[in-house]
Formats: C-alpha cells, sequence, structure tokens
C-alpha cells in the first residue's frame, strides 16, 4: 500500500481509522523514553566486581605511587597503557582524564576559543566568526558545544561511507574560518555509519586553509557492537602521520558505555604537539583526575581482550532489542514509501526518515501517546533539520517490551502524521 | 644575637661557619618534600570503609534513580544536603560536582571571560583588560588561573584578619574593570589567617562598580583545624543576602583533604541566580558529575557530625607536624630578628617571611640541601614577591622525623642567606 497513490476520499478514510486507533493507544498511558542513549540496568550489571577492585590499602601504582594523593595530570601509567591500546595510539600520546570525554570536547574547544590551537594564529576568539563542519544528521551535544562557544555550524550531508568528503574538501580548501569537522567514525551517532577507509584517507590528506583545522574524532562507540563483531575503522592519527599532517586529528573516547554511565574514564589522544598543548590547557585547571577510578577501570577490564568479553555481553543484551525496533518498522511501515531507516550493527541508534515536514507531527503524537524520543531536529545544528524528517531512536535502555510497545505506537503516529500531511497538500 | 648589630668581621666569621656546616648538611643527601599541601599516608588511611561504601547492587538514591547512569547535573540530592549543611547554605543554593574544586574555580572564571557574569554587560573578554583583587601571600594556582585568562591582577596585603579592606574598597568602588577578588576565609594559603566578622560585612556591603563583580570564597579549610576545634567564619552568602548583594559571592569547598585527593567531592555554593547561571554554562560541557563517587562520600561521611569526627583524627595526625616547625623556627630563628613566621590554628600551610630580599637565597640554598620548598615568589601573582621574602611551609605530607630535619636545615639556609646577604650591604 502506497499511500502517495490514493485519493482524498480514501486519505480521509485512512485518517479517521488511524485517529481512532491513535486516540485508543493514547488511553494506554505509557511513558516509555526512548530519548538518550543510556544503557539498560541489566547492562551496568555486568560491572560486578568494578566498584570494590580497589580498596583503601591497595591503591599504589605499578612505580609505587600512591593514587590516593595527589599529582599526575594526563592519568596513571597503567590507565595510559590500557587506553593507549584501545585507542590505537601510544601511550604518550594519550590523555586519560576525568568521567565524561564530552568535557574533554568542551574544554579541547573552548580552549581553541580562548588560547588557541598549535599552528594557528591565536586564539579564536580574536579570528571571530569561525566555524566547524557538522555532519548530519549527528549528536545534539556536539552541535551545543558549537553553539555557545559561538562557533558557526555548517551541515554537512552523510552518506554510507561517512561525511559528503567533496563538500568537506571544497569547504576546508579556501576558507580559513573553518576550523574543524565533527565525526563520530564508528556506528555514527544517529546512523550507524562506519566510515570508510576512502573517507579517513581524505580526511587526513585534504588540503585546509586553516593552518589550525581540527578533526574532532568522538569514537564514542568504538567496541560498541550488536553481535556481529567490531567494525574496522582506519586509524585517523596514523591516516595523518603518513599525510603529514599529524596536528590535524583530536581523539576522544570514553568507557561510559562500556562500565558505568557516569562514572567511567574518558580519554583524548593526538600528536605529542597537540597532547602537550592539552597538557598545558588542563595544568591550569586541575590538580588531576581520580586515579582511583582510573585504576578500579583498570584492574576490572584488564586489556583489551577483556574489553571486548565483556562488550560481548552487552551485545548479548541489546541486539534483541534492535531487532524487535527493525522487526516492527518493517512489518508496520515496510513498503509503504512513508520511512527509511537504519539497521546498525553496532553503536545506540536508529535513524529514522520519514517524509519531509512530518518529522515534528510524529514526535508531538508520539509523545502525546507516552513514548519520548529526541524533538525533531535534535539531531541538526541548531535543533533545526531543514527537511524536518528525522527521528533518532534510542532503543538500550528500555525492555524489549516496552520497545514493541514504543515501537507499535511509533508507527502508528509515522502513518497517521503522514496521512495528515498528504491530506493537507 | 641580633644579626644586624654584628660588625662586618663578626658576619665574615659566622658566615663561614655556617657555610661550613651546610656544606655538612648538604652532605646528607636528604630528599624531603615542603612543596604541596598534599595529606599524608596516614590521614589516607583514616578513610578505611569509603571505597567499599558502595556496591553495584547497592547503588539507588533516595527516590530510586540508579545513580550508575547518566544524568543528574547538579549532583545527587543526598550529596546536595549534606554539603548543603557543610557550605552553610540549602540544598537548592549547591552544585555538587566531580573531584575538583579548582576545575570548578577555573571553569567560573573562564566562562565569566566567554560568557559573562550574572548582572553584568557580557563577556568579560569583550571588556578587556579585566582585573582581579589578589590578597597576597596566597593561594598559586588561583593567580595561575587568572594569568591563563588574562585577566589582571592586583595585590592586596593581608593582615590578621583577612585582606586590607580599606585597599579593596578604595580599589572596586571606581573601577568597573575589577571583576573580582580571590579568598581564602578560613586558616587562608599560606597565612592561616581567619577572616574576621568586619572583614565579611565590608566585603558583602562595599560599593562596587562592576555590576558583575564576584568574591571567590574558596572555603578549602573550612573544618580544617589543628586541634583547638574549628574557627568560626560569618557566613558570607547571609552576609551578602542581609546587604542585598547576594549574587555577589561564590563559594567553593572540597573533601580533597577530607578524604582521598584527587578522589573526592567538590562544590560550588551561591545565589539562586548564580546557581542557575552555572547550571546553564556546565549543561554545555557535561552530563553529570560521577554520582558513585558522591554517594560513596555520603556513605562513609554521614552528617556534618561525622565530617568532624573525622577532622578531629586528621588533626591529631598533623598537628605534631605542625608543633615540630613551630619548636624548630623558634629554636633556631627565635630572637634573631631575621624570620617572622605565623602559627595556625588550621590549614595546611606555615608562611615564614625572611629579610627583604632574602627568600629566593634560602630557597636554593635549601632546594640544593635536599629540602623541596615551593620557589620564592609562589605565593605571590606572576610569581612575584615585590620583597622577596615570603616562603611556604607544608608539613603534612612527610614524617615528624623529615620535618625535623628539613626544619633544621631551612633555618639554617634562612641565617645563612641573611648572614650573607648582610654582608653584601
Amino acid at each position: 500500500m502506497d499511500l502517495a497513490t490514493k485519493t482524498t476520499a480514501e486519505l480521509d478514510a485512512h485518517a479517521a481509522a488511524l485517529q481512532h486507533d491513535y486516540d485508543r493507544l493514547r488511553g494506554r498511558n505509557l511513558a516509555i523514553d526512548m530519548t538518550r542513549g543510556k544503557p539498560s540496568p541489566e547492562q551496568l550489571d555486568l560491572c560486578a566486581g568494578l566498584l570494590e577492585a580497589v580498596s583503601l590499602n591497595d591503591c599504589r601504582g605499578e612505580d609505587g605511587t600512591d593514587y590516593r594523593n595527589y599529582g599526575i595530570l594526563d592519568g596513571i601509567c597503567e590507565a595510559k597503557r590500557l587506553f593507549a591500546e584501545y585507542m590505537e595510539v601510544t601511550p604518550d600520546e594519550i590523555i586519560v582524564g576525568g568521567s565524561a570525554s564530552l568535557t574533554m570536547m568542551y574544554d579541547t574547544l573552548a580552549g581553541g576559543v580562548l588560547f588557541g590551537m598549535p599552528g594557528g594564529d591565536g586564539p579564536w576568539k580574536d579570528q571571530m566568526p569561525v566555524k566547524f563542519l557538522c555532519p548530519v544528521p549527528g549528536y545534539d551535544r556536539h552541535f551545543t558545544i558549537c553553539e555557545q562557544l559561538g562557533i558557526e555550524m555548517i551541515n554537512i550531508d552523510m552518506d554510507d561511507n561517512g561525511p559528503d568528503m567533496d563538500a568537506v574538501e571544497a569547504l576546508v580548501r579556501d576558507d580559513a574560518s573553518v576550523k574543524g569537522i565533527w565525526c563520530v567514525p564508528k556506528y555514527s551517532n544517529p546512523t550507524g555509519v562506519t566510515y570508510s577507509d576512502a573517507v579517513v584517507d581524505r580526511l587526513a590528506a585534504m588540503a585546509v586553509a586553516a593552518p589550525d583545522f581540527r578533526v574532532i574524532w568522538d569514537n564514542a562507540y568504538a567496541v560498541h557492537h550488536l553481535g556481529g563483531g567490531v567494525a574496522a575503522v582506519k586509524n585517523l592519527l596514523a591516516a595523518c602521520k603518513h599525510a603529514g599532517t599529524e596536528d590535524r586529528v583530536l581523539m576522544f573516547g570514553s568507557t561510559s558505555k562500556i562500565t558505568l554511565a557516569g562514572a567511567g574514564v574518558a580519554m583524548m589522544a593526538g600528536s605529542l604537539t597537540n597532547i602537550d598543548d592539552a597538557k598545558g590547557k588542563m595544568f591550569v585547571a586541575t590538580i588531576g583526575p581520580d586515579k582511583i577510578n582510573q585504576l578500579r577501570h583498570v584492574r576490572f577490564l584488564g586489556d583489551r581482550d577483556g574489553i571486548a568479553a565483556h562488550m560481548d555481553k552487552q551485545a548479548a543484551i541489546i541486539a534483541p532489542k534492535f531487532a524487535a525496533v527493525d522487526e516492527i518498522l518493517e512489518r508496520r511501515l515496510g513498503g509503504k514509501g512513508i520511512a527509511t531507516w537504519t539497521k546498525p550493527e553496532g553503536g545506540y541508534f536508529v535513524s529514522v526518515d520519514v517524509l519531509d515536514g512530518c518529522a515534528t507531527d510524529v514526535v508531538r503524537l508520539t509523545g502525546e501517546a507516552g513514548v519520548k524520543v529526541v524533538p525533531a531536529g535534535g539531531t541538526f545544528p541548531y535543533g533545526k533539520d531543514p527537511r524536518d524528517r528525522n527521528i533518532r531512536l534510542a532503543p538500550t535502555m528500555p525492555s524489549v517490551g516496552d520497545i514493541r510497545d514504543a515501537m507499535e505506537i511509533f508507527c502508528h503516529c509515522v502513518e497517521l502524521a503522514t496521512v495528515n500531511k498528504l491530506r493537507r497538500k
């Protein structure tokens, strides 16, 4: 059944039936939240032993340092070794910090605005307006950082290989006010796209007008597969070294979605020049990260194999939730020509595109029926989806049962909003 | 024996004897660090039970919230209640954050530079130069924040009641570029001075030209007495409310020197307007603090009485160290007219003033004999002590035996540097 081929009378009848069913669904008074990419309690339960991994009389590092005291700006050596392996860099190319990579990214861009970046011509605040490229749909919190700091954002379309590199290369080549690009290279938020080798190579090799241009490489889902094993992404720092542009990239990661959200360990990596610069800026603002929590993580996770084994268990918990989302989308919307959606192999989201101009209505209807998703436009800079069509679903937190209920409602709302839209034409 | 009354020949002979003994002391190859205010291992050992206070299946808040997950920007309600009591504010006047109050203070001033403060005329970066008043001697890390952010610093002398308020009032009254003042109101770093009620009242009531003037009230040593009980400081926020200036003060505290340094809990407090503003700025940079560590602290410390009992144990450990410092200073330098020093009743430091122009030499000689103290000038903005006389001693970390060794050397170096200085006159 293709709605586009229906007559007005058929659409009216269909709308009436959909509205009737919608009123019944709304009467169920559900309260299901698919807004944020939050791990479920079952995922968090996998961390048994983490909180007991360090005791007060067992807080010394391998060199005898008492990790209960002040000091060590860039992370304990054990954590630098483990997370260097995780980030595919050397231990002197990493800073292991507090609990939030978002904070490290904010501090990085705020540091650019206040003090500038290595290779550049001073603080960005003295070069305003400066701009960042934002592959869309993307992560709202990245965009909020730019908005807060007064960094103008330029939308870049995503395709199946990553950002549209023709557009990226054209924009960075001549405009020295373009200071960077946000990238989530693996299982991208929300599209699930993993960057191709060609995209990575082009990011490393492209000519840039700004001498302090930075790729903010937020590898938030580096090991977060959905059962099929971890996708490979070419190492951008290695590619940049090969291209002679090693100061171009700043890489970020965290264990927020590996161990405990909010009580994990965050990290940034890059060239020695960039790491030295970051340490210099950090020194002013801190006496050091929570080393006890870093030690806890090292002891609990062990090594890269330990991380992989842990993530296999997480995949077993969340894969059925993604499967339920896809199954219901397919059954309810498949073949109707009114929505497309991603089938991610990792990450935390399913990205749905409805017909242009329908996303706001879908989100409103869904919300009024007790299913919360991110506001329409939330995946775009300034909260503005130019086509009003993208909706991000976050299936990890609710139970499979709740997801089934939520997705039935969601699909119903997609159909209702679409029919109403077609009737208004 | 007053060195000032000696003849040149007597000074020469005295110098030769001192130098001979100094060479012998240097040969002992000591390595004692009295640089930073770090707790000793024995103090940290008092936290038995802290790291085991929260287990994975016991992470829920009193309202059922799972503290292992994302969310809660301003601290868990249990921590807000405990530390509101500690800071003498209400729970809605506090933000409980990560592990470092220094980071909160940096973010506060960086936020002023980038975005401005409530009541002000926009970002400080658009009003440069802006200035801060710095009571001296003071805390080097405060001054480093200003220097990094390009905030000019103006020295204000400290007396036994706090900063010289005549000077403060004269500077803030007419100059709208003066945006704030650093204060450590209790057991001040390094002088140990506790602000008098009159100073607090004048800070609250004084006329200020800048509508966004802020007192940065770093109450780092709120409960850190040395055995004689906790000194009282008048509540500045309450005084400001009384004076109708409640947005003037931002108060900071942390458990870094109560529980574990670097793995504690930090907090800021102020008027609802200021707290709302801080939350708005923080929201962009974080998804929330480490709530597990906050819960650990609430369970371990319990309440204000629990904190007080814990700090009594700490006082029992460090008071003998301060007593050793004072005893040796008195025995070696008393009556010689070449040094004065503080006799703090709390905090982490003893502040020594030697004769003008001698501090750099004393620190150099002390360091070469194996006793590290903060570089001369370190207690002043830009690292410049105009009289080159102040030296900060941090006695908490070394053992009493090491402190005795270190202080014999320190006193010897004070005498040697002074005699050499007098001979050059």
